[in-house]
């Protein structure tokens, strides 16, 4: 069944806690080569038949809407997958 | 600067609590057409410089060990974003 991938990303302009702790963890574990660590949500919505235009235009309204806080994150992408 | 994108989610046969409330909440604001939501997390790590090879093996790995939770998580996806 297709399957609609929403991502949400915390604000470029904001502290990411959970994003710090894991470059922490790097550092302490020696991993190299990576400068910084953000992390967000990945929601897959699972879609009953046909993706439509009209089904997308709906996952866009509620990834803004319902799936993030726009006040701290960012919808950086609604996609088809497979 | 290059950005590797890792994706990790609940495994299939695992329940999704997150997932089962985002559920209910659609249905509750009458949003239609999707039958599952699935929650699981996006994780951005920022490259200095440049995506060699070895460093995508490292993030493949990372992503294994440090990222994710082998018992109840799939890592789904190790890409490169521009």
């Amino acid at each position: 069944m297709p399957t609609i991938v929403v991502d949400v990303m915390p604000k470029a302009e904001l502290l990411d806690p959970q994003g710090k702790a894991v470059s922490g963890a790097f550092a302490r574990l020696g991993v190299e080569g990576f400068s910084q660590v953000r992390i967000g949500k990945r929601f897959e919505l699972t879609v009953d038949g046909e993706v439509t235009d009209e089904l997308l235009a709906e996952a866009r309204r509620v990834a803004e809407d319902v799936l993030s806080n726009s006040v701290i994150e960012d919808v950086v992408g609604v996609e088809v997958a497979q």
